[in-house]
């Protein structure tokens, strides 16, 4: 059985991560026959924000790794053990908290910087041309790590969060909510997923094309 | 549109809604073309597990409503508003929350009794023959506040626990995970979901069934 580690930064869209998307990937992933090693790395959240009412809850303090087991229902391995496991695939779903907890990118945009075990990570499948999907915001990461090699990428359709991809050295690619994209050269996948919404069902699809797509490079 | 509540209970299978269980039928009634409305109290947790541990976390506090929050993306009502919503079905999603915060039947078993807003929602929409859904757990607090009836409920195949449903006056059937059962003199329809388990994509189909059903009913 084939396994694909699913990288969490928490659990929540506005400090962690997409619930919807991890539980679509985690769905996906189970229809398609691979196994899902939830993943993520043991730091505090950079903030706890209140989903009800947007705002930061000040003082609060979460850590990623136990929000994310949340989201996998206890299983969840430190993203620091990762080559223990002999992967052979990887999806970063989105959330604020992959531009927030696995990189800065929500702070500064296209200076980011991310997550030393998650960029390792990132470089290290994709050295070995492995597989990797990136969903929603997530491809920001993948533009900061891998921008050298001008990755196709998906990030919805704001000009902003596009032009920051092109900064850092991806190539947008405008990618309806249904459907995924792949980066032949990279075996990197790409889907919009909630960057463009607007229903869970929609989202679905594309992440339902990612997978298919990822089960077909393994 | 018809319009579906969903009652949660948190965030997090050990304290709260279980998230996929809560997320599967966000999907199915997405795909079924029913709006969901998320519902939960306004009330404290009764306590926070750490899901990477399984311990509790001493000394943390956490809300059912603002934490219900995060699974619906931040769109969420309070329960004691359920009246003005017009509403043409509920479902309650299982985790432990269902047994902790909505009821205390995690820890008094058929002794339980029920958050008062809670029974009343599940009262005035059976005796309105509107039809309720209860996932997992969650059919326990149908046994409590229905029981006089005798509904037939599902509850997986732990036999203490179903035993507790028949001790509050409901009857016990079984149901493998990839379906659901109407009673249908009520329209009360319950399904195992991880009572079962083991995999996500067996529970989806468990809860598609349970809302193809209720879809059906409206």
């Amino acid at each position: 059985m084939k396994k694909t580690g699913i990288i969490l930064s928490g659990c929540g869209f506005l400090d962690g991560s997409e619930i919807h998307e991890a539980v679509l990937t985690l769905l996906a992933l189970d229809r398609a026959g691979i196994e899902a090693i939830v993943l993520a790395p043991d730091i505090p959240q950079i903030h706890v924000v209140n989903h009800r009412t947007g705002e930061v809850a000040q003082g609060e303090m979460r850590n990623v790794l136990d929000e994310s087991a949340r989201i996998s229902r206890g299983a969840v391995t430190d993203l620091a053990q990762i080559d223990t496991l002999n992967l052979d695939a990887l999806i970063l779903p989105g959330g604020y908290g992959a531009a927030k907890n696995l990189s800065d990118y929500g702070f500064k945009g296209a200076e980011c910087s991310v997550n030393p075990d998650v960029a390792r990570a990132i470089r290290s499948f994709h050295q070995a041309d492995k597989p990797i999907g990136f969903i929603c915001i997530a491809p920001a990461l993948a533009a900061q790590v891998l921008g050298a090699e001008h990755p196709l990428l998906t990030i919805g359709n704001d000009p902003s969060t596009a032009k920051d991809l092109e900064t850092m050295g991806a190539r947008h690619v405008d990618c309806p909510v249904w459907n995924a994209i792949v980066w032949n050269k990279g075996k990197i996948l790409s889907t919009p997923a909630y960057m463009l919404g607007p229903s869970i069902a929609e989202v679905a699809k594309g992440i339902d094309r990612l997978v298919e797509e990822l089960a077909r490079l393994l």
